[in-house]
């Protein structure tokens, strides 16, 4: 039996394992074998790396969600406990991987490692991330806090859970920081199981946080509705049997819901970003020539920023009210959810009118889009599409109700006039900012004054201000016109066509004229997008701290049902969450780019 | 005030229009007029138009989710009939919309449209959608012949839905057969927002079925588990409150159940395949030379078929006594579950190893993979993965369960052993697929004798047979070889680099000893594909058929409570169905391809 030396198994027939008489039979079967082991041997193709990883991670999740659901069902014999040690060993394997990792690059300082430019385009990503990490270090430390007063009723694991998911957090932050835009070049198939793994302990991470807080916060209805009188359902009980053995036991836990949002945020965006290095596994980055970015000017940004300001102290107003009329009578509840409708129709409003400016500006205005690859773009488009589903679900269910009901109740079309607004808002939002995105480039290219914006333009600025002839008809002679034209059937028939950028020419003095338009047109854009921010920081906030109306509203309730209504309330809330919360980071990239 | 001469209203500003005295100001505006219809009018970009149609599908489809919520709680105010009215609205639209398309093909037919080769690669896909289609053609008859027994008591609805969606589903399968491949070119955002509508009406009447089966076969296990004495579950009355007027009510109303699930996928199809119709508007099809696919020989077909048929038998053997044994006894039912999950863990096992091998042959024959774009091959690969989903959840559930219960079941640990199986299977079926169609373009190459395999074998027969020498030099100067060497490092890069064929120079005599090793791999690849298609398909019938221990074992329904696990299999078993019917085309592509 022939056995290779370098540790490859490989499995030997008998009739030809015997034939070692014969020189050259033995030489055709050493060829075969090296032959099979080079193959075996040999980087797996990228496409089934993917799925291999990609199959693997998807599994991971499913586990843990079932462990979750087994958990809803508060069952006898699968506890907390289990999940938390199942997510501490997930945490544990990645930190020893992100070790690994950056042992690696570490002894391969040298060598130089390519970089994605693109993924988490503007550091306002990163800063955020860092901001929403460092609350969820002291949630983790308000749990240890909680463990210690409780030690003696609770598992342990409750204990060793916050210590590990503070490790993890501090470590992947430094990964994220100093390791996000690599594009992994050796190890691959290795390096994407390891990624892969992160990004669905991530997604576990989330998924975990967002059935606690949905568990909690159907408690509190359920409370809130036994209060009220209405409610026949048993609450069960989260309190652990013992006493606290220090004081501030009840601060830690009402404490833990406020800071629940941002760890939930915090992991579903480590998750995505971790996705786009992932997918820049064994890219190759086209070199294209770095843009300057121009300098993100705030002059004539007023009115955005003024009435943002003002949609986000009429929030916070909205949201105390709210919070404490809810709980009081069956009238005051009731005007506290009309007051909430109306307050949504208004901003609702103002936003799908903001949106259809920009929209309008850029039919006005039009320019090809940029169909270059870009992974983190991609994803986007695709997280604004997806997490719109949850939201928009909910407002159909919500239309639905109000035709189908008979009831009296005083907020009835207005909850009506707001489900439609919702979903209006979201189709533009949507449609304007993927559509920013999308154009960025040829924005940047008309900051150079001197690449003339489009030939009506110029053709329209001659006839009156012949002072400038010389430099216009220059600037008809030169490729970038007819490069510009082209491009515009190139992009329809999706192939690029890269014009050459000229290297600036001096600044003309005067040209400002002619780029005026232009530039009011970009002042527009930009308040409209900061104003668009901001109110998605007011329709974040609401729901994050407990307006949520679709639960004490009555109507769905009446029409779904109370488990039904439920479910999809379960699986909306958590969704438009985040998609609120990714609104604002790619609208802060919109108002970089215009 | 200037009206436009062509239609298109721009809006006028006053102390514009007023100042038609100076003629130049005048030429102005009519040039900033004509600038801002231009831009207007233009096409609107590819990637707005996608988003724009997509997001107006996903609400129309969201609407109908919420219609059908509403119905699942059995509410007073919304009924079967409104949500079959919403339907029959969409239908109507998308008969409108077909009959204008085959008008304007019809009134163009000199014109040459573009076609999509790879849209429904093989026949079988088209030839068995008419096939289901055919079989929704009886259940619409059984429909209507259900209406008119019970047309006193009923709504008028129920006999006009029926009616509309035979000939929905008559005009649907023309246009699948005669325009599926059409690239459109012309009313590009139009046809995006036509095809789109007739994607989600198809999902949207996916969903209806998969709900009404469900609800169906929810409401038989009641019935059964009341018989065993189990169950303290009301079932809600599906029956009219009239007699039949009719003799064969019952007959239609029990045959229904045994067609639904081909109505089921024949929906899901459709939808799928429009939906890449969708993703080819206004594409740019390279011009690829059209290769000829090796004719799909069936010698050696020999031990993959016979174990299918095998497979094939028994499955029906089990499907019979699973169905009967499980109405009686307690002792009866669990001999019948544990009779299944003995069946499974045997059909899975087999299918693990041929994938296994299948993936082994791959490892051990390395080629590049083929990366050019092909959006019928992508979605397969999207398929495949999402709907894997659903089983997997399932699964994972079911280990839970075995895992925390401590109940004296006798098929427990079988159960655990067949769940495992189940993702192990899913795993290497996914893989073994996906590389399949992913490296057709090399095997199609190897078909021509002349272009030999890889250098390897050559330098090893050349060492061996005298005679061919003359032609190996030969082969080894032609720049296939370079350019195989180059394709290599290309596809891992994500370019793609053509070879060029060379124009086939007559049959070489005895060159089939060369390619004997390579039809040896083939016979297996084609056994294997057409074995695990069978397996599929009886995989298929099972649960398509009732055959659904997941309800019947008790294990996880202990575990996860009543709801919970019920929404759980709502979700995962079509998922399933369609899972295993889409392996079943897709191993049939492999099976053309190999």
């Amino acid at each position: 039996i022939m056995v290779e030396p370098n540790g490859l198994g490989v499995l030997c027939l008998s009739k030809y394992c015997h034939s070692s008489s014969s020189s050259s039979s033995s030489e055709h079967d050493k060829k075969i074998f090296s032959k099979l082991k080079r193959n075996f041997s040999r980087d797996y193709p990228k496409k089934n790396a993917e799925i291999i990883s990609g199959q693997y991670g998807t599994n991971v999740l499913l586990i843990g969600a079932a462990l979750m659901l087994a958990i809803a069902n508060h069952g006898p014999t699968v506890k907390e406990e289990h999940l938390l040690s199942f997510v501490t060993c997930l945490i544990i394997i990645q930190l020893f991987w992100m070790l690994w990792y950056n042992l690696v690059r570490h002894r391969r300082k040298d060598a130089r490692t390519e970089r994605d430019v693109h993924a988490t385009t503007c550091w306002i990503r990163v800063g955020g991330l860092t901001l929403l990490a460092l609350l969820s270090l002291i949630m983790d430390a308000f749990r240890i806090g909680y463990y210690v007063g409780f030690h003696s009723c609770v598992s342990a694991m409750l204990g060793v859970y916050p210590v590990i998911h503070a490790t993890h957090t501090v470590a992947q932050v430094h990964f994220v920081w100093f390791h996000i835009k690599d594009v992994i070049k050796s190890f691959e198939t290795f390096e994407r199981f390891g990624v892969i793994h992160a990004v669905f302990t991530n997604l576990l991470l989330w998924c975990n946080g967002v059935m606690s807080e949905a568990e909690h916060f159907l408690n509190n209805h359920i409370r809130r509705l036994s209060a009220l009188g209405y409610a026949n359902l048993t609450i069960v009980n989260e309190e652990p049997e013992c006493n606290c053995t220090i004081s501030t036991c009840s601060m830690f836990s009402s404490s833990l819901y406020y800071l629940y949002p941002f760890n939930i945020e915090y992991h579903i965006f480590v998750s995505a970003i971790l996705f786009i290095m992932w997918k820049n596994i064994g890219r190759t980055i086209e070199l294209s020539p770095k843009r300057k970015r121009a300098a993100t000017k705030t002059q004539g940004l007023t009115l955005g920023p003024i009435l943002g300001l003002l949609a986000l102290a009429s929030t916070i107003g909205i949201l105390v009210v709210y919070i404490t009329q809810v709980e009081e009578s069956v009238q005051m509840r009731q005007s506290a959810i009309s007051m909430f409708y109306i307050y949504g129709i208004v901003i609702l409003v103002f936003m799908c009118v903001g949106g259809a400016v920009g929209l309008a500006i850029y039919r006005a205005d039009y320019s090809p889009l940029d169909t270059t690859k870009n992974p983190s773009r991609q994803l986007d488009t695709k997280l604004l599409f997806g997490s719109s589903v949850g939201s928009w679900l909910m407002s159909w269910c919500s239309v639905v109700a109000v035709l189908g009901a008979d009831s009296g109740l005083p907020y009835r079309w207005t909850s009506f006039i707001y489900s439609l607004l919702t979903v209006l808002e979201k189709y533009t939002q949507n449609l304007f900012i993927i559509e920013s995105l999308y154009r960025q480039q040829v924005d940047a290219k008309r900051d150079n004054p001197e690449l003339l914006p489009a030939p009506e333009i110029f053709s329209l600025t001659s006839s009156l201000a012949p002072p400038y002839t010389g430099i216009i008809n220059q600037a008809y002679d030169t490729p970038d016109q007819a490069c510009f034209a082209v491009e515009n059937e190139q992009v329809e028939s999706g192939q690029v066509y890269k014009c050459p950028i000229k290297p600036s020419e001096g600044s003309l003095p005067g040209t400002n004229k002619v780029a005026r338009p232009l530039n009011i047109k970009r002042q527009v854009l930009k308040n409209i997008s900061i104003f668009l921010l901001m109110c998605n920081i007011c329709l974040w906030i609401l729901p994050a701290f407990g307006c949520r109306p679709q639960y004490d509203n009555g109507l769905e309730e009446e029409m779904f049902g109370f488990s039904i209504w439920t479910a999809v309330l379960n699986f909306a809330i958590p969704l438009n969450l985040f998609y609120r919360m990714h609104s604002v980071f790619s609208l802060f990239d919109v108002f970089c780019q215009v």
